[in-house]
């Protein structure tokens, strides 16, 4: 890492003052920054239940163990660490991995966005709703689906920015296809850190660009990169480490981890698991291995850099027997949900999964329907950092611009499930019932008129009125809807206020970097 | 009751033995008859809380009351019972409705279907998942939003007797509004049974429209009307008796009740309430409000016939503040659900709620979303009898043909949810990832091949293939799909066999009964 070091330290003392401040004075909106939970989790399995999949993710872990491939470092932390090595294929004393992580690993962390208003809590009783990843398509009512561009990256940034149920800036949005697969997450992390003030996820599709990212991040904080208080950097960014399901890491993923692992940036390592072709077609199966493989990953995470935050993920939904596709918003992976949130309180750390899944073309009844079967699980199971919340459209392949406003509507909803029932005097509205009495009605009362404006979630997408005002309107769908209230956002979008110095160390930086290397478009 | 039962028996006598077979020998197909959760049930409140909801319900009925209006016979069993009545306002001692009900209700009981092996089970830990009940209108996709009539009525009973997802008949799934509305309730029945052979509801639209749904089962049932057991009648019908919310039930839905309680049928006692008209704006003041109706009502079927089977019932949705439009599948009616369910199990009676609920003209996104927001609630709180699971449209006003497949398909999702996580040798599947390892898939594992048949939840209706093949199929939506299907399933429809003698009674009864009175499309 030193050798990237030196120019940000320059750059860095040249922002000074003002750098901090226009970091630090976005104003918050209304909205919370993240949702503490005020619902009790829901839980599928009893103890006894939860322990036998803890006992077969030892089991695995212990006899069948995990490749670490392409790697010799990590093969050597692990061997260090006491682990059973054998070629690539590392095996690992029952609760070795356990001990690991339950001795170093934070239950829960703050992720620091440059609105520090905007920062979010990662763990505990807390959701973060966060865009879909990695799409290399986007699809929109007017123009279809096409191959996603960095316009369309930049607008989702907005969108997310501008969505306040969404918290978070996302990752890898959609694949902005028309810059060099080498260089585009100099232009990716751009967006993030122009375009909106919440906090966002780093590159990982190799260590260098890992390394970029930190940089970038020490631009763009300046003197507040380091947090006073523990002299270690601040958190701030949250990034996505697989596992190539079944038990096998690959280099790639190792490296992106070992950086940010050593940076003190947050690693999410998720088991990527379609049911049925990458573990077995059980819910208990699929949880087990899931477990261990999410075990190995933050365990190796803590050897490396003992304290560094990690999220333990899950990411799994079956395939079709009969086509071997993916599907999505079916009973089993919601029960694999429930199962995994639970075991991640268990181990004490926080945990990633769920999202708006659907296997849905477009945004129609399926896409909705698949949707909301996993995002209630979402919020019911405990889930923090909700990945994948807003967009995912056929199966993860496009970013969908009316699929994203209604998931982010969906989203609303859940803030409002998980904020609970208020049993104050107010929220038992016994005046109310008394003062109304039998066959009259609440409307005009005083408790109604006094609660009338928060009383019920608000969505700007569902359509309640009579058929005939709804035809008047033009017989529109959701989907109709949803195209209109997106065009409306983004051209009501305005950018947070980003120091100029610092946005222009932030150019300087891609620029110098892009042009130390030519394009490519190979991985 | 003494006038219409003589007629029945002659008829019964003439049917014989021939009449018992019929009425017993349609063979049960793979389906469960009804569904045994497996999981936990989802409580959001603890138990202090649901004490404060409870205590608040006490004191509406004692210190508010509810009104029994144009029903001297009703005033006088609660004077009788020591209730204080003073003119048409019940006021109720602390915790009488709760003692009566407990003193004397089932908590749970056997609806009998004419095909005993599609008897269903309401109460306990089982789900009943049952058709939408009492749209005016119907939807398809072909001739758009319309009247409904006998025709769709037919159609509808034929669709949910194909749906293994669907387990009762229903009642009044449209309104065949092409017939009397005074005599269109014994077609409605003759519907039920004729083309199902699932267990359906009754009449409570006027008390001798009761009377005829009882005759009418003593002639389908015919000497198994009477439990051989038990000496008394089997419970046939399951009746829907709303509160006229807030606080009040009116002459016809007591002359329904005190028909249905007399003659053994169950009644499900529902305050029908859009929170913000009929109730306070808040989740707690509702779910008191609803506790107290749906108590007073209970304790009422037990006052006319102890140990009648009764159902505690709650529909709760919220309304928009801005127009005063019904809104459904928001999250505050999921709370409320959730925290009545619970009510149910505390007192001791099965639960009606849920069901797959939307605001939408459409099947669209919203229609999707919405009843989704519902469903999963229904499921996870343990209702007992979920009322319009499926073609609930536009805020109930329209049963939809696309809907109702799409709805049954969910209602699917569900029962594998509730069947909950296979904890046995082969549901661990540890065997399966010794076998595979690191890095190989499990799609032609042993495991695989011997479970892959029944491994994952298989939805008729949602298209999971590549975009390429979804669009050489006509870039269908799953409204489309939806079309197709229903036609197919109305194409195949067998209709189950009837004992020919059974239903020439059948129209005997209905044609002298019509013939008594003249038409009339006054209420």
């Amino acid at each position: 890492m030193s050798d990237t070091e030196a120019p940000v330290r320059s750059r860095r003392s040249r922002r000074g003052r003002a750098g901090r401040q226009a970091a630090g004075t976005q104003a918050a909106d209304t909205s919370v920054p993240y949702i503490t939970r005020n619902i009790p989790y829901y839980e599928v399995l009893d103890d006894d239940g939860l322990s036998l999949i803890e006992n077969n993710a030892e089991t695995i872990l212990e006899e069948v163990g995990i490749e670490f491939r392409d790697d010799e470092e990590a093969l050597q932390i692990w061997r260090d660490a006491g682990a059973d090595v054998q070629g690539q294929l590392v095996k690992f004393p029952r609760g070795m991995c356990r001990s690991l992580i339950q001795t170093s690993a934070p239950r829960e962390y703050t992720q620091h966005a440059r609105n520090p208003a905007r920062n979010v809590r990662i763990g505990g009783k807390n959701t973060v709703f966060v865009p879909a990843y990695g799409c290399p398509f986007v699809y929109d009512m007017d123009k279809g689906r096409r191959y996603a561009t960095i316009e369309d990256f930049q607008n989702f940034v907005k969108l997310a920015y501008m969505s306040p149920s969404l918290h978070h800036s996302g990752g890898t949005i959609c694949e902005p296809v028309d810059l060099p697969v080498n260089k585009r997450h100099f232009d990716m992390l751009y967006a993030h850190m122009k375009y909106s003030d919440k906090a966002f996820m780093g590159s990982v599709t190799a260590p260098e660009r890992a390394e970029d990212t930190v940089e970038m991040c020490k631009i763009l904080f300046g003197d507040n990169y380091i947090d006073e208080e523990t002299g270690k950097p601040k958190t701030i960014v949250t990034s996505l480490i697989n596992a190539n399901s079944p038990m096998t890491f690959d280099d790639t993923m190792l490296g992106a981890a070992k950086v940010y692992a050593r940076n003190n940036q947050a690693c999410v390592v998720t088991p990527f698991i379609l049911a049925g072709a990458m573990s077995p077609v059980t819910v208990a199966g699929t949880a087990a291995q899931s477990l261990a493989e999410a075990m190995a990953g933050m365990a190796f995470v803590q050897l490396v850099n003992p304290g560094a935050p990690v999220v333990m993920g899950s990411f799994a939904s079956s395939i079709s027997m009969q086509s071997g596709a993916p599907t999505f918003g079916t009973p089993e992976p919601a029960l694999v949900l429930y199962i995994m949130a639970n075991l991640a309180r268990r181990l004490g750390v926080p945990f990633r999964s769920g999202g708006g899944f659907c296997a849905a073309k477009v945004p129609d009844a399926q896409a909705a329907g698949e949707a909301v079967s996993t995002l209630i699980p979402t919020a019911l199971a405990g889930v923090n950092f909700a990945l994948h919340t807003a967009g995912w459209q056929e199966g993860g392949l496009v970013m969908g611009y009316e699929k994203f406003v209604m998931d982010a509507d969906n989203a609303g909803m859940m803030e409002t499930l998980l904020k609970g029932v208020d049993l104050s005097e107010n929220g038992q509205a016994m005046d109310a019932i008394k003062e109304v009495g039998p066959g009259n009605h609440f409307l005009g009362c005083a408790h109604t008129q006094a609660n009338f404006k928060t009383a019920f979630y608000r969505s700007p997408l569902a359509d309640n009125n009579s058929f005939e005002q709804w035809e008047s309107e033009g017989s529109k769908s959701q989907e109709q809807r949803a195209n209109a209230h997106w065009k409306k956002m983004l051209s009501e979008y305005q950018a947070p206020e980003l120091d100029p110095a610092i946005d222009q160390a932030l150019l300087d930086y891609m620029e110098q970097r892009k042009a130390s290397f030519p394009d490519s478009n190979i991985s």
